[in-house]
């Protein structure tokens, strides 16, 4: 049985997503996928892999990260509702689990995804809160919003976005659709929104820093495509949501109900 | 020099405000007065006493703590504005100074305050987000925020709350004007503000315990002030804000200006 879950992690303390090879002097970086695998090892006696839609960076959050695993042969049977509960009273404060279903044998949390929603958050001032100040990084400078608007309008589309990657060496195709990147007032708070098909390593935070970089007047807004930005902190990123089908990238609207 | 502090944290991991005994094994209690006096001890380089507007019990957070020291004679000199960095950089992470000012001589932090507004944040649904949850608390039980917000009108008003205190023994008068008490939906979260001149020990989390009850049914709304309910988790409250002359109490308007 092939089980899918929605998982939500503050990444603060999490050094990324996925799991790593113990370090020199013997200890092992904590990470997501880490405290995952220990978790499910606990509840099914096995040892179970963890395959998430992607990686997230050391500090990067998420609301709505997905992975999937799957139950071993023999293994001891425990519906998918029960999941959810199992997990977190085995697993430390900072990471839950949201929802367990049972998803078909080729459903794959990273090959089956269709596309992904970022925030980013951004404080105006000069303190961020400690309990929300966590997923948020702080803009001490002056912002004009409706510059960084017009910049975000003009990065929206297909294009290749090697030149906002942090490698500069992803294996494959860098062109990606970038659907949309909309940027909102909440009282002080920037709520960035980035939505594509796909996003390189460091692409969304390098997004921000080019909208940054336009808010502050230190490019023109339509020279965002070609004058990415530095790559903004990781504290303020999360990972929304995946999207898989039928869940449909806005404007693609669904097929209308044929008639009869 | 008198100095006043706003304060916010993340209580989840602190044994309240209050500083505390060392325990029987040597270990003494993490609380917020603690790490204040602590980082002020350092930059001063003196002993630093802190008094705050009032105790937040074990895991209860704030946003907008008040608290005063006096800045020792032949203490080395900085200027109130300096003050928020020099303390956040020797602070632990879940506490943060907001700002720094002057105060007069005789402001005293919890003797000045002329009211405080706590608030509540109950999440309806079976799973709390670890970055939002922590000061959030669960309600998986059916709500009817009608009922609700009806026994919260007549629980609004001054009266004796000696039967909504947690300890029954508060010393000194028990009567106390609740000049506000709003239940707000926010999608699935319900925001309880409460506002007034003082409140007993427990008593914003009984005041939710009974609101709760006129949810699900248990009490009518008219029986609220007779039947106060159970004390609500101490993660879901937050003190928002101490209030000082000339903040006004909401219905309390400031006298208008004279016609010369």
């Amino acid at each position: 049985m092939r089980v899918k879950l929605e998982i939500a992690y503050l990444g603060t303390f999490f050094e990324g997503w996925q799991v790593q090879a113990p370090r020199a002097g013997g200890e092992t970086p904590r990470t997501v996928q880490g405290v995952l695998e220990i978790s499910l090892n606990e509840i099914f006696q096995r040892e179970i892999r963890v395959h998430g839609s992607g990686r997230t960076d050391s500090g990067v959050h998420a609301d709505g990260q997905v992975a999937h695993f799957d139950v071993p042969e023999g293994a001891p049977l425990l519906p998918s509702k029960k999941i959810p509960g199992a997990l977190n009273s085995n697993l430390p404060w900072d990471a839950r689990v949201l929802s367990a279903s049972e998803a078909a044998d080729d459903f794959h949390a990273r090959f089956s995804a269709t596309g992904k929603v970022y925030v980013y958050r951004l404080r105006r001032g000069d303190t961020l809160l400690p309990h929300r100040g966590l997923v948020e990084a702080l803009a001490s400078e002056k912002l004009d919003v409706g510059a960084m608007r017009e910049a975000a309008a003009r990065l929206v589309g297909t294009r290749d976005f090697a030149p906002f990657s942090i490698t500069g060496s992803d294996p494959g195709t860098t062109v990606r659709t970038l659907a949309r990147l909309d940027v909102e007032e909440d009282g002080s708070l920037l709520v960035i929104t980035a939505e594509g098909d796909g996003f390189l390593r460091g692409m969304v935070r390098r997004l921000v820093g080019t909208l940054r970089d336009a808010g502050r007047g230190r490019i023109r807004p339509e020279e965002a495509p070609e004058r990415p930005g530095p790559t903004a902190k990781a504290r303020g990123l999360t990972l929304a949501r995946v999207l898989y089908a039928p869940d449909a990238l806005p404007g693609v609207a669904p097929a209308p109900p044929r008639a009869r």
